[in-house]
């Protein structure tokens, strides 16, 4: 160990390692949840070379090592155990190239969100993964857990816009995919298993994606309906008339309203009548494409599908409007102690999941104020559920919403990612083979378990060694 | 081996299981190639369940299996090689569902991409991946290599529109996942190993589908312009005009219309002066988002950009112009002995890439006539080159292209796959760490080697021993 770190400092500087306790705890962290161990110390390579070198000497000393970008999961993913070491990408961070022809943009991982979004603004171009944390998150850290976000109806998670990477294995080999090539089926895919994989398969040193052409134009409505069932029709209805000019359909259900413009009074009640809210956002590269937006909004309300409806006419407005629903931030911080569960289910079941979910919670004890808020065109629903503080009240609710998840076929994570706080609740949306099928994937790259060991699975609490050899299940 | 055939015909009865060697004789072709080796039977299960438990018996036996979909492949990654079994989803076909709401559909492996793409738009939706054997080609085969075609540009491969897939795995087990989330980070995605596989890690039964909100507005223009630097010009410029109403940008360079329109007199010559020329297509929703084009391309042709247009005036029209991009299956069936070549490489590079290419290829004596014609958008290039018909010719020319291909970091196979006809140049575009992990991914899921143990890797070709143990490059 000793020995490990004194080779360490050699190849990093006195700039690229840290082990001073007071400087260590706020690497301990992400921004759900403080660990409670220190890392053994945090290891800033500036180069991919520094990088690989770096990772060859853990994995020869055994040290466990968590990759770390801008620190704002919510899933406990970059927070290190006891005895590990963080790899922190902060200094390996700038844009390095945007081609405008082929329409990419190549950028160390430790990169800011937005510095990515920024760059290639400024060449007219966009890259459409937009997330709150965007001024620390690193594209690094967003590809690490394919983040998901506002515009995924209209752009996909993360996953479809990276062209390539390059990543350092857990043993310290340098995989480079960044030939930047649109289409390339020669054999498969070595970029697809990193992305979503928060870090527990290598770390990510570099980062393309492919840029798509900017969308200025917007328009952008707050609507109130009955109730869940009637958004869906509403968002059909926009498909159906708008295509993929329809950029976001964000759903607050009548909870979460009267969490944000009565409880706390953070945003003045929209409307005079309570009831179910959407954030409708058209995009287009011309005005003239967003023409008849009011008409239509017009003939759903003559048509009851829409009970009233507030259109921004100007950017300012447009911020004002989606204040509303980015108050979730404000809730979080003031409802006290609560889960915040990050569901997905089917598009068209997520009304009925969440009528499930309430009716489930009103019979557990421990659940207190209950708010929904979500990406409704996605099926994905944040739930926030106050409770007492105990660890009793955690495995209770949990319980509950897990146990009607299953019976919807849903995920746990939508898009906050597995991390070490959903761990043990995978097999709510995992079968028997496809957990055989996780662990697996997980031995291919990191067979020692040296990688982030503590999320998404913990190999050696499992016994692996039956992986492929299932029998098939009707047997 | 007697005792497995015994246990397949049990199980899959007389209308599931061909062993006469007269009817077995197609099952052993492509579209590219017939292959020398008949397979020893043809499997044709029709539920899941009897695909599992065929795929057991074959595994326990050690019997080699080759899936296969509508055998339209170009590359030979359904023909079987000697000794092995067919496992052809020809009765597991038919749209098992399609939801509005959820804009998904769900279908058997065996149906037609063409099925798909009619019972999408029936709903007034759209399945966007669209090749030349629409007809033939089967969904799951269309997953299996990960299919491109002439939306790209626009829609992204075949791995974009997955949602769901249900796989039977080289022993039997099922791995399902058509749960229909949008959104799911609960651990790495299962799906994406399948995709673009090949068949190698499993057998597909089952598809889920994200459809897309239909665009039955077109705009179409055949433009002649000096050469490819122009014509990525225009592309850029289209982009910035109009987003991503653009749908297509086929390239058909110098050579491809003087075969076509001279060689064979196939179609018209549609332009006076020769030169390099494309075809460009606008998508969209409503007419009134198309609105424009005629006068942008009378800019182009003021600024000198592009030097001779052609507009579609009705779909009539369209037709005929796509004609001359489509005629390549008739080059194909006239040129005599020639290799296709299906290259990518970054999409600014593929002008200079192609100019390489000739000029190579002008000092290869076994090089007889040369053809190009891409999806330019893409960066990919189909190259024809014509030959004796000679092994020692075919070896001198694909040598020669793929030596350029290395420079300019393309890949071997933008679309077509790897098969067997490209898996000994796979080193041409994939550095030893990456075949390493190419091998290592085989291995996980598949590790005898049973499933279609020809294409994109021979396990048993090479030495795998030192998979992820590799010192980093720097070492």
């Amino acid at each position: 160990m000793t020995m490990a770190i004194d080779a360490l400092t050699t190849l990093l500087g006195a700039a690229g390692l840290i082990t001073n306790p007071a400087d260590l705890s706020r690497y301990a962290a992400d921004a759900s949840v403080q660990g409670p161990d220190m890392p053994l110390a945090v290891l800033r390579p500036k180069t991919t070379d520094e990088a690989s070198k770096a990772v060859a000497i853990c994995a020869q000393a055994g040290i466990p090592m968590v990759p770390q970008g801008g620190r704002t999961g919510l899933s406990g993913g970059a927070v290190p155990p006891a005895g590990a070491v963080v790899i922190s990408t902060e200094r390996m961070s700038g844009v390095i190239a945007v081609n405008t022809q082929a329409m990419t943009l190549t950028a160390w991982a430790g990169t800011p969100l937005q510095v990515v979004q920024e760059a290639a603004r400024a060449q007219g171009l966009d890259y459409p993964v937009d997330i709150g944390a965007r001024g620390s998150a690193t594209i690094g850290g967003t590809v690490a857990t394919n983040a998901g976000g506002i515009r995924v109806l209209r752009h996909g998670m993360t996953r479809r816009h990276v062209l390539g990477l390059e990543i350092v294995l857990p043993d310290g080999a340098v995989l480079s995919r960044m030939r930047g090539l649109v289409k390339d089926n020669a054999g498969y895919d070595l970029c697809q298993p990193f992305i979503g994989s928060e870090g527990t398969l290598g770390l990510i040193t570099q980062v393309m994606v492919q840029l798509c052409p900017d969308e200025p134009f917007s328009a952008l409505a707050l609507l109130s309906l009955r109730d869940h069932a009637a958004a869906l029709d509403c968002l059909v209805a926009a498909r159906s008339r708008f295509g993929d000019r329809l950029s976001a359909f964000e759903g607050m259900w009548p909870d979460y309203l009267d969490a944000v413009c009565t409880t706390w009074s953070l945003v003045p009640a929209p409307f005079a009548t309570p009831g179910f809210a959407v954030l409708l956002e058209l995009r287009a590269r011309a005005d003239a494409q967003l023409d008849g937006f009011q008409d239509w909004l017009g003939e759903l309300m003559e048509a009851g599908l829409v009970d009233d409806g507030i259109v921004a006419r100007s950017h300012d407005e447009e911020r004002r409007l989606w204040a509303l629903r980015e108050a979730v931030g404000e809730v979080d911080a003031q409802l006290g102690p609560h889960i915040s569960f990050d569901l997905s289910v089917a598009v068209d079941q997520l009304g009925q999941f969440c009528h499930a979910c309430d009716r489930k919670l009103r019979g557990v004890q421990a659940a207190g104020q209950v708010i929904k808020v979500g990406h409704l065109g996605d099926g994905n629903v944040h739930i926030l559920v106050a409770h007492d503080g105990s660890d009793a009240s955690v495995t209770a609710i949990s319980r509950s919403v897990y146990c009607v998840l299953r019976e919807y076929n849903g995920s746990v994570t939508a898009e906050h990612g597995v991390g070490r706080s959903k761990r043990d609740w995978l097999t709510a949306c995992r079968d028997p083979v496809e957990m055989i099928a996780l662990r697996r994937q997980k031995q291919i790259w990191d067979p020692k378990s040296l990688m982030n060991p503590h999320s998404i699975l913990d190999l050696r609490a499992s016994n692996t060694a039956t992986l492929i050899r299932q029998p098939h299940r009707s047997a």
